[in-house]
């Protein structure tokens, strides 16, 4: 064990049972995180992406004292920014989470870009993703690395989708949910104020009037304007209400016999290729 | 419970420590899957297709009798194949399987289209998705539905990857891998099949010579021949042998703070972009 990595501020954390730790375990709760407006960061490429992109959100990281070795380059990282860098015993990070692979942090909310629509002004000529009622973490975490990846600015998660403080959401976006604000609202309020500034706001359905080929081979030009891209619930896609707030709707051309695609997947396609146009240009 | 769906050689089965259940159970276990050469199928999705795809394989099907109308019009399916569609208590569907949501099958390996690289021949001018050492079960599910909706005609698993006939891989399949052929064997032998039967072969990686959006802009006419897309291993990608069997490495240009995707979002980002220029001509 490096024990200079550590400040003289902090303990061996040995006990799993301690109120510390089941506190820490207890974030894995939404009304946990609410009540406390604290996060739980599991793994060492969240933590990594925490530390780097939401510094002043740092409150404890947490670390198995028989994988410092392992961890070294992050906790250096991490003792940059806090005292608070916890050597623990193994069954200690175990029992607070079971997704840690030897570390994990917690984090205040109000330092991170979680915002409502009310506190966010959108910017005036970029790519959005929106998510309507996605439920499973994984897709909302996986959505969320894929508008970041191709350069969206924000992404917006509509009243019904699954809550983006999870730590699952967090762990399954790589911590990309660090790299851009995340907007909450209800999906009227989001995208009316979309279309207000000027989005061109894109629905996505098996059964839509236009192709993403088509698009991309006749329109690509109306695509270097502000953009949202939405996807909907997984079982039931869009809702009538949300379909009739878009200005179009988008299905992808498929060739096999795969009847549809999983969502997160079908965002990559769609965002991977409409953000190529844009960078054409 | 709408009886006159089930054949009168077939009985209530209602005991959960049953031999016939710990049997189907065991089927999640690769060396049980392997020694009975039989494949557990799980949900209504991926029963649907197996029972659509390749009837012949199929041996029992077990169905929650609580669900029986829930299931109707899959039962009417699968009953048209097979007098071997069983009620089960939930106990029983549940002791078989967890993810069952009601209705799983057995199904026979032979009569599935799983072959190894000598029984397969590659057709001749057609898009083909290997796995290099995939690990996840979801994500190699996940690719092959990928494969089958951009229209791949076979998904190749190379040594290392996960067991395609893993329950799991079946299900993040979606059904898929019963619409192509799965084929195995080594990396080398593999590939080398595939440039020998004039296959043009991307590898991907994060550094590479060619980026996805120059492969597209300069050489789209180069993607109508025979292309086979390499995706390599989770953590690792492909190895520097690997590497040296492929034409060209191929990267995805990316514009956030984002370092990588996920080896399944990667796979639908580059085969729905091919796919769209083989579609276009």
């Amino acid at each position: 064990m490096t024990t200079s990595l550590f400040s003289e501020r902090v303990d061996l954390l040995d006990n799993p049972t301690a109120g510390r730790v089941s506190f820490v375990a207890h974030l894995s709760n939404r009304k946990a995180r609410s009540k406390y407006e604290q996060l739980l960061v599991e793994g060492p490429q969240a933590v990594r992406e925490l530390v780097r992109f939401a510094p002043a959100a740092v409150r404890d990281v947490y670390v198995d004292v028989e994988l410092v070795k392992h961890h070294h380059d992050l906790l250096v990282e991490a003792r940059k920014i806090t005292d608070f860098v916890h050597p623990c015993t193994r069954q200690v990070v175990n029992a607070m989470s079971s997704d840690a692979q030897g570390i994990c942090a917690v984090a205040n909310l109000e330092q991170l870009p979680i915002v409502s629509a009310e506190q966010f002004a959108a910017p005036s000529n970029e790519l959005i993703m929106v998510l309507a009622r996605i439920q499973d973490p994984g897709n909302a975490g996986t959505m969320i690395r894929v508008a970041d990846a191709f350069g969206a600015q924000a992404v917006y998660a509509t009243s019904g989708t699954v809550d983006m403080t999870s730590p699952k959401v967090v762990r399954a976006s790589a911590g990309s949910a660090f790299h851009l604000p995340i907007v909450t609202g209800q999906f009227s309020d989001l995208v009316s104020a979309l279309r207000r500034d000027g989005y061109q706001v894109f629905g996505t359905a098996v059964q839509a009037t236009l192709t993403l080929d088509e698009l991309l081979a006749s329109r690509s030009q109306s695509l270097q304007g502000p953009v949202a891209l939405v996807f909907g619930n997984e079982a039931r896609g869009l809702a009538e209400d949300e379909r009739e707030l878009c200005d179009e709707l988008l299905s992808i051309p498929m060739y096999g016999e795969a009847e549809s695609l999983n969502v997160a997947t079908a965002a990559a396609v769609i965002t991977s290729a409409v953000a190529r146009v844009r960078h054409q240009s």
